[in-house]
C-alpha cells in the first residue's frame, strides 16, 4: 500500500527489487491511491485488509512524508502479520489493537538499523525502494524480524478522531473517507451502536460542511463551528437493495463502519457528503 | 473483474482470502474499472478476454448491485473455463455462447448454496469477499463444481441491444463502450459485416446524439428519436495508420467488433462519440 | 509497461495469452498509464526500473500508435535484460545505454519473424495480444532470442531533448514528464550537475511557459521563443523535508534527475510546471 500511484514506475521498481532478492515472494497490491502524504488515511485502510490475509503476511505500507528526515524506519511482528515502513503513526491503530489482543511477549517492534538488508545506496528520496522493499523481501526469505535492527519499545502516534457521545443518547462520529463508489464511511462502528441497545431504533444525521472541499478530517475538524448547510436524516438499513435506487441510506457496511450511501448512486456527489461530514446517530 | 476502483482495499482483500484458502493461487486482474453497478458493461467485457486464458482459468465477477437481496450467487463450468459471481445477467452472453458451442452435458450451472465454502461471516453488503472469493479459492485448490450447490437450470438474462437490419443493405448498431483511447466499440461484428459480402465498399454513419452523456446504451435506446445532430461517414480501414494522424476511421477492432476511431486522437473527444452514438452500416 | 490503461481488458488479455503459453510465468505491472502513443515517455520510463529487475527479466513494452503499418516488431537481449516490442524509438535510450557498458557480442536484436511464436490468427491493431505476449512467453519458458527471428543490426531512433550547455557555467534542461505527486522530473541528471564541480552553490531557475498544456517536450520544444510567464528560483535540497511544509524546492529525485517539487504538495499545481518547463542550473 502507497500513496504512489499507478502512472510512475515507482510500484513497479519495488516490485523489481523485492523478486531480486526473494524470487518466489508473491505480491499482492492493495492500493496506491491513498492521497499523498495521508498518513492518515493509510492507518485506516490497512486495519481494513490485514485481518483477511495469511498468517504472516508481510505489509509494506509507504506512505512517508518524512522521507529523508529523522523518522525512523520499522518493522513490526504480531501472531497474525509482519508490517514493514516508516515510523509515522500508520502504523499506530494496528499496532495499538494488537496490544489488546495479543500478550506483550508475541508483539515485536525493530527499528530498521541494518543496513545489510538494504540495497547498496540509499537515496534521501525513496526509502520504498531502497529500504522498505529490500527488508520486506528478506523477512518473505526467512530473515528473523530481530536480525533488522534494535529493538524499539514505542511508535510514533497518530491523532485519529474518535466518535464522541455528546449525550448518553447522542454519539458524534465523521465521514473518514469517500470510496469509489462514493459511499461515506465513517469512524462509528457497530461496538459503537451496541451501547444503544439491540432493539433501539436509530436515526442517522449527516451535517454537510459550509465549506467546499475537505481532503482530511484534521483539515474540517476546525471547522466544525462553521454553519452547517444542510443535514439528511436517515434509517439504518441491511443493504442497499432495501432503499429504491437513487434513495440515500445509512447501513453498517463490510468492514463493520456505519456508512452513508445512494443505492446505484453516488452519496458524495448527490448528497455533497465529504471526508469531515459530521455523522450524528441516536434514537428516534 | 469489478466494479470496485483502484482507491479501496476491497480488491485487496479479495485476494487475501483467495491466498488464505488456497496459497498458491495465481490472481490476475482484469479491471476494476466497470462503471459502477454497470452489469451490461462487464457481460461485455466479459466476451473480450474469457477465449484467451488458459482452459479451467476461473473468472469471478463482481458487479453486483443487488447484493444481500434475493438475487442468487452462482458457479459456471463449460469446457472453456469456470465463473463465479451474481446471477443478475452478467453471464447471460457467455452461457448462451457457451450453449451454441458446447453440448449441454458439459455445461454445469450451480447456485451457491453450501455454506462450508463462504467465509463464516457473510456481510450483506460484500459477497465478493464473504462468497465470491472464497469458493473461487475452493475452486481453484480442487473442489468440484457440483459441491458446491444445487444445480440450476436457467440463469438471469440480461436486456443486450443487437444491431437490427433496417433493411437488407441497412444495418443499425450502436456504440457499446467507449475505451481508455476513446476508440467506440459497437456491438457490430465481422460475422454481421460478412452478410454484405466480402467485395461490397461500406460506408460507416455515425450518428451524434442530441443530448449530453449517456452512460449506457439503455439510456440512449430511449432517445433513438431524438434530434441527430451530426454525422460521420467512414470508411473501413485496415489499421488506424491507414489515414493521416488526426483523421477519424472506422475499422475492425483487436476483438471482431467494428469500432470508430481517430488515428494518434480520441475519437469521444473529437467526434463526440458516446456509448449509445448509432452506427449505420451499408453499400456506399 | 502499456499506454492501455486499465479501464479495459487489453492487459488482462496479455496476461491470459502469456498464461496460456508460459503457465508459471511471472508477470508484473510497471504502468499501462503512460500517454497514449507517446513513445517518448515510455522511453524515459523504462530507463527507469530495468536496473532494479532481476537479470534476465522480460520487458515488454506496447506503447505502439504504428501498430499494422510497416514498423518492425522486435526482441533485444542485454547481460542484464530482455525487451520485447514495436521498433519505434521506444527501445533506443536504453539500448544506446547497454552499448556503452556492454561489449557488442553481449548484446542481440532481432526482428520478430517467426510466426510460430505468435497467436495463429494476428490483427492490424492489437500486437500486444497476438505477437509481443507469445513471443515474451516463448522466451520466458525457453525459447532463445535467436530463434525468434532474424538479426537486425540496427534500431529505430528517438528524437530525445538533451540538456544543452548554453555556456560552460549554464545549463539548459527541461521537465520530461510530472510524477503522480505533481512532481517536475527534468533530463538533468546528477552527471551533468557534477560537472559544476562539486562545492558549487548552485541555483535552478523553472521557466513557465506561456501557453496552457503541453504534454510532449516535443510540443513544447518549438515554443521555446515564446514569453515567458513567471520564473522560479530555487536551491538543490537533499530531501522533502528540508524545507517547510508548501514550499518549492530543487533535489535530485531518486532516479538520479534533478527534480522540482513542493514538500507535501504538488509542484505541477502550485507553480504550473508542465512537461517541457524549461530548467536552468547555473552557479548562484
Amino acid at each position: 500500500m502507497t500513496d504512489f500511484g499507478q502512472r510512475d514506475s515507482y510500484v513497479g521498481i519495488m516490485k523489481g527489487v523485492i523478486l531480486r532478492i526473494c524470487p518466489d515472494a508473491h505480491i499482492i497490491d492493495i492500493t496506491h491511491e491513498i492521497p499523498p502524504q495521508d498518513v492518515t488515511a493509510a492507518a485506516y485502510m490497512l486495519q481494513t485488509f490485514t485481518p483477511y490475509f495469511p498468517r504472516g503476511t508481510i505489509h509494506v505500507v509507504v506512505v512517508d512524508p518524512g522521507v529523508g528526515s529523522q523518522r525512523q524506519a520499522i518493522a513490526l511482528e504480531t501472531p497474525q502479520a509482519r508490517y514493514v515502513g516508516p515510523d509515522n503513526g500508520v502504523f499506530a491503530p494496528i499496532w495499538q489493537a494488537a496490544h489488546s489482543t495479543s500478550a506483550p511477549h508475541e508483539l515485536h517492534a525493530v527499528a530498521l538499523t541494518e543496513p545489510r538488508f538494504w540495497l547498496p545506496q540509499v537515496s534521501a528520496t525513496f526509502h520504498g525502494r531502497d529500504i522498505f522493499a529490500p527488508v520486506a523481501a528478506h523477512l518473505a526469505c526467512g530473515v528473523a524480524l530481530a536480525e533488522l535492527g534494535t529493538a524499539v519499545s514505542t511508535l510514533a502516534t497518530l491523532p485519529i478522531a474518535e466518535p464522541a457521545w455528546e449525550s448518553e443518547r447522542r454519539l458524534v462520529g465523521q465521514v473518514i473517507t469517500i470510496d469509489h463508489f462514493g459511499n461515506g464511511i465513517s469512524n462509528i462502528t457497530t461496538a459503537h451502536l451496541a451501547r444503544f441497545g439491540a432493539d433501539t431504533d436509530l436515526v442517522v444525521t449527516v451535517e454537510l460542511p459550509a465549506t467546499d472541499i475537505h481532503t482530511t478530517p484534521q483539515q474540517w475538524e476546525g471547522e466544525r463551528q462553521a454553519t452547517v448547510l444542510t443535514t439528511h436524516h436517515l434509517t439504518i438499513r441491511h443493504t442497499y437493495a432495501d432503499v429504491a435506487p437513487g434513495e440515500p441510506l445509512a447501513l453498517i457496511g463490510s468492514t463493520g463502519q456505519l456508512e452513508v450511501a445512494v443505492r446505484n448512486g453516488n452519496a458524495a456527489q448527490t448528497l455533497g457528503i465529504v471526508a469531515g461530514s459530521s455523522v450524528l446517530v441516536q434514537p428516534r
